[in-house]
């Protein structure tokens, strides 16, 4: 069976024919527009289609469905973008225009993030579980919660915003605009933010160093811990004392058997991963007489959102 | 449709026949003893069972369901009691235990503040709603939640244990042996610790005088508040603040049409309710492109863990 996976984001919009056991075929990249309006985003999507369609051979008669992954809010059950941060939607109805453009009634929208989640629950990092927790750590922190086998998304697809729980009462500045969320304090970005507020303070330190010479991003910290740096030592396991925390109030609430770490920061590997499976087993409630909850690094990358999006229409 | 709930409490078992609306038609109590061994409280159970059965006419071939709802944690999916606070059940195969002494087959068992939330969202004060989350204020924090129109109990059932998500790194002391978790600072044990606070640092205040001389219970406050005292008023309200806090937490995940408030704190009614709906709703993610999310006092009561116990049987 076919499907197509549709994954927006703020600089491409990639799209991939996918099969029911999450396998791509074909798959193509446009850039995206985020100044157009819209309907003409809709459109690029919808020539997007029909490139993969050709390039596939695959006739929109065999597609059994098309599935859109978004950023921002979108309210699944009647396929409409409310808004996206840095694209022009705003209550655009998404399921329908794109059902009339292409002829294919079957269309599913739901957040990028959700089918982040649901592709690694199905085919990658979480496959087998009926209760997983995906925590993206990037520009902000998105989550994805399967529960018992379902997407989670609350009334009107409003809620799974994990990264907006409360870590530190008054704490830090969320991009929100609240203060104390786990975001402000276990993005990628608020890592960085803590990179160079250690630097500052130890400008001996190699991490400093290194920051003065190439800059901070999402991997200065780790980079400069490898070479031996203690002050980066010191300021990885605090964050990862963040993202810990973060993790246990949700694996409290969720108990999954698995939780999948995404974004930038996974790409370090058992060097994040180990540290935070460690925290969120001995932190979590009621571990003495539960199954020990796994966590883990997202495995599918790039095609997760593509992947994803089909398999809203599974 | 005949159906009996059971509310297992540290003091006292609670049973009644249960209609497939939420009415209860036959109620009864005895005391629970708990130092028992575990199989001799669940024969005082089925002897509660026996009578409720006695008293309503009702015979054991029309019971279409046992339902019972128990503090701790239990395993819903194979009917266990892995581990009880204050009663001895340690594994107790509760489901089995009861269909071989009622010789009733359909029995249901669940975690007490589950079976109160399902209670609450069927017949209630969240009836209509397909999200919600019940959160009781007692000497605990107890969480309930319903997503899309069912209970969410995690893996093997050990989520939901909202009390213990994080709202201040590092803060008070839990119950759970952990620190700054949510329950540290709503519930109505950690009010009494805040009151005691208060009256200490402010002796000359009319809440200090009452303390003293009637002692601290879970109303100090907010007698003292009424007779306008300033110092009462602020306790209260920076109290409203954590438990707003963690709310929100909760409604930044499930986004529910409606909070429930329960437990002994919910009886003060508006004067807890107002100030923590005007919090959730000005502090909610999203919320300007989002229904507004109420929140609200228990209507059920004592009554709620019996029909919610029966309702696990629905």
């Amino acid at each position: 069976m076919n499907y197509v996976g549709i994954d927006i984001g703020g600089m491409s919009i990639k799209g991939g024919i996918v099969n029911e056991n999450g396998v791509i075929s074909t798959k193509k990249t446009v850039v995206c527009e985020p100044d157009k309006h819209d309907k003409a985003i809709v459109k690029d999507i919808a020539k997007l289609i029909d490139a993969l369609l050709e390039e596939s051979g695959v006739s929109r008669f065999e597609v059994c469905g098309i599935g859109i992954g978004c950023p921002g809010s979108v309210y699944d059950a009647e396929g409409i973008v409310r808004y996206s941060c840095n694209l022009n939607f705003r209550n655009t109805p998404m399921a329908e225009l794109m059902a009339d453009m292409t002829g294919i009634k079957n269309v599913k929208v739901s957040n990028d993030a959700n089918c982040a989640a649901l592709a690694e629950t199905l085919f990658g990092a979480g496959r087998g579980a009926k209760n997983t927790v995906m925590v993206t750590l990037g520009t902000g922190v998105g989550t994805g919660i399967i529960a018992d086998g379902k997407l989670l998304t609350g009334n009107r697809s409003a809620g799974a915003e994990g990264g907006h729980i409360q870590l530190n009462i008054g704490g830090r500045k969320c991009g929100c605009g609240k203060r104390g969320h786990f975001e402000a304090y276990a993005s990628a970005t608020a890592l960085m933010k803590q990179v160079g507020e250690a630097c500052e303070k130890h400008p001996e330190s190699l991490m400093a160093k290194m920051a003065k010479s190439d800059g901070i991003d999402g991997k200065t910290a780790f980079n400069a811990a490898k070479m031996g740096d203690k002050v980066a030592v010191l300021t990885i396991k605090r964050y990862l004392k963040y993202v810990g925390a973060g993790l246990v109030s949700l694996a409290n609430i969720f108990y999954p058997e698995v939780i999948i770490i995404g974004g930038g920061v996974s790409n370090e590997g058992e060097a994040v991963i180990a540290p935070l499976r460690s925290y969120v087993q001995k932190n979590v409630y009621g571990s003495e007489y539960n199954p020990k909850i796994d966590v883990v690094a997202a495995t599918l990358r790039n095609d997760a959102g593509i992947i994803g999006a089909a398999a809203l229409c599974f």
